[in-house]
């Protein structure tokens, strides 16, 4: 069945990117609409109360248009709609620990590292709220050495973060760790078990359109589209 | 297959909750663990190293046990495992708006609206930090007011919090608002599609052990046990 799909998205924001790679992953195609989901547009509530990114549209030739709003809504539906490759690994102790480790990413990591990282690096910019605080940027720089250790240390006993299957935790972490990239803040150097990690997910090929991505005011560091950084 | 569960959780912890329901809704039977996560016992951060419950170990007749760290990994796991009854109806677009409201609880409203309550009603008088502040309480309890506000709209329309069927929705939702009415402070009154909707939830019998439960020194209101409120 034919379905076309319309993903309504932030560039440089880790849910989107989350679900851009997942597209990508299952290798479906899909119009972007880039919103500046910060300004409120009503196109955008009217979709999703929440008033937030990622929302994908899809409707199926001749049928009527599902509306999914926030990533797990997105994300389960695709997976279980397009079931290549899955997201999750069969054995049910990689399904758990990937689940652990998303809910990680997307509550803990966003909270102490990416939160602050991204609130002074890219919100205050577009919001107009004046420079990065530095105690912030520093606070958020330290949490998010913390957390690569303890990736690190998964990594030096896994090939993938969940175990020997790539799952939806590698795009869940590689989505937040790329957008602090994107303004040079992975201290690659001191973590290798997770650079060499991180290679392979940058050499995939639904990260390509996220290496290409470019925000006006907002410069990439330089090795951000490099695939051997 | 016998499966041993034991659950560690905290009675007032809506998370814990939500996994409480769903083990009873499915008519497993479990030991339970109170855990007083907030003085970081050691015990917990060896199984879960985010620190939080609920964690669920599952050990198998003769099998090695399986440690469920945060709650989408424990309730997606059992609704693979055990499929009766499912968690989510058949149809998609069910699924997907059960799925943006569990995302809509655990990150909007927990941050606008229960998160501000029970850190003034609970996590102070815990962690011995004094009395509840009223300009937060407050807060909270006017956020918690548009939360209502739109879920009465919603069941108006509907059954369930989703559609037709009962859905992890109806219990994220129900988890939340049943430890913000042990404190006494769901305005119930003033959203009559809520409150027919909660009779019914609080009558189901995976809600009785949640009904039973007791805090030394957090007394809860009048009605919090009654069916009939």
């Amino acid at each position: 069945m034919t379905v076309e799909r319309i993903l309504h998205h932030f560039p440089l924001d880790p849910a989107s990117r989350q679900v851009r790679l997942v597209l990508g992953e299952k290798r479906l195609a899909f119009t972007e609409v880039s919103v500046r989901y910060w300004e409120r547009p009503r196109e955008l509530t009217k979709m999703n109360p929440s008033g937030m990114v990622p929302v994908l549209v899809e409707t199926p030739a001749g049928g009527a248009p599902l509306i999914l709003c926030e990533p797990r809504a997105i994300i389960d539906h695709l997976d279980e709609t397009v079931r290549e490759p899955p997201l999750f690994a069969p054995d049910p102790v990689e399904r758990a620990e990937a689940r652990r480790l998303i809910s990680w990413f997307e509550g803990k990591f966003a909270f102490e590292a990416g939160g602050y990282i991204l609130h002074e690096k890219i919100e205050k910019r577009l919001l107009g709220l004046g420079a990065p605080e530095l105690a912030n940027l520093r606070q958020g720089k330290e949490a998010l050495k913390n957390h690569l250790f303890m990736l690190d240390t998964l990594l030096q006993a896994r090939e993938w973060l969940a175990g020997r299957r790539l799952s939806l935790a590698d795009f869940a972490a590689a989505a937040h760790f790329s957008v602090i990239d994107y303004f040079g803040d992975m201290p690659w150097r001191e973590f290798p078990a997770v650079k060499t990690w991180y290679m392979k997910m940058k050499s995939r090929p639904c990260f390509r359109p996220l290496l290409n991505d470019r925000w006006p005011g907002l410069h990439p560091a330089g090795h951000y589209d490099d695939l051997d950084f």
